[in-house]
């Protein structure tokens, strides 16, 4: 059933956004159409620019339309001498979100996974082994998932930190904080184990 | 904080979309930049297009980029002389994947509401009229929701339809197909009483 090829071919296009399926993209087509068309145009317009000319940071490789991203730019960060690895763009708003890091980034854009053939240069490590050279940086935080593959990627950039003597730190992984023990996978449970730390009186 | 303004507009005007809340939208932001850059592309365009091109079908008021829309063209549809009166284009949507109904739609983009001010002229009754009134129709069939609002705007179009002396039908409503009468709520089982039908045999 056709009714209108621009409103099959919009519903088609919306799938294109995660977790969404023939039956949200229908809502979601009928709504801008009768609710906000203005909404639409707008969303339009803002998601072409940002597919046009969002790029990457020259430094950190995050997404940014200007050369250097606003927290590379950051001369406060800059003299913070930290640098915190990260897998992908959004974990950066997770962590900036915490209030709790003040220092630079540096976005892999993905993780070692030598059976995808996807090698150290393909997540920027060239980049980064620049960086730990030129740079004074006095701590490498690694912040990438805790997954097999995470793992294995952090471990890689610790031995390079380890040649430019440079401290390597990985992030803690453990019980989460309000959760219950009893409901905590044994997995994380034998990570908070590992990783328990001495009470300072 | 800010990384980047455009991505930060990006995110927001995808709140626009039904369903879609501050962490939807920044998956779908990053999903796009980082996966599917092409498709983003294609959705601002195929947006934009729909949202500035789609009007309402001058014959049935739904949506589309012509005249009238391809159902009303339809001479075979056209033959049929049924007219079913529903109250978005959803529906319309919803009513042709059942594939049980062959004649032409009315949207009413509505329902009488007079409380919130809208009145017949407001859901296009007027044009309604002017098409009982000049065109054979020889049936018409009341699916709006079954909502208070929506059985008073199917009995007051079945009123306009007694002047006319068109036969004005209201779809059935009771127990859904494959549900348990255990779980139905008691309005829709008294209706399903009191819509019962004789078996022929």
């Amino acid at each position: 059933m056709q009714i209108s090829p621009l409103l099959e071919s919009l519903m088609e296009a919306l799938r294109c956004l995660p977790g969404v399926g023939p039956k949200s993209a229908q809502r979601m087509a009928f709504h801008l159409l009768q609710r906000n068309r203005q909404g639409g145009i707008k969303l339009a317009h803002d998601l072409h620019e940002a597919m046009i000319n969002i790029g990457h940071c020259k430094e950190c490789r995050t997404f940014t339309e200007q050369e250097t991203c606003t927290i590379c730019a950051n001369t406060r960060r800059q003299s913070s001498k930290q640098l915190c690895v990260v897998e992908t763009p959004a974990d950066i708003v997770a962590i900036e979100q915490t209030g709790q890091y003040s220092g630079r980034y540096f976005v892999l854009l993905g993780h070692l996974s030598p059976l995808d053939g996807i090698g150290p240069s393909d997540i920027g490590l060239d980049l980064l082994k620049k960086k730990l050279s030129s740079e004074s940086i006095s701590e490498v935080i690694l912040a990438t998932n805790p997954t097999v593959e995470g793992d294995a990627t952090a471990n890689y950039i610790a031995q390079m930190c380890a040649e430019f003597n440079v401290t390597a730190t990985r992030i803690a992984h453990g019980v989460p904080v309000g959760g219950e023990l009893e409901m905590v996978d044994g997995t994380t449970l034998s990570h908070s184990f590992v990783g328990r730390q001495k009470i300072e009186l």
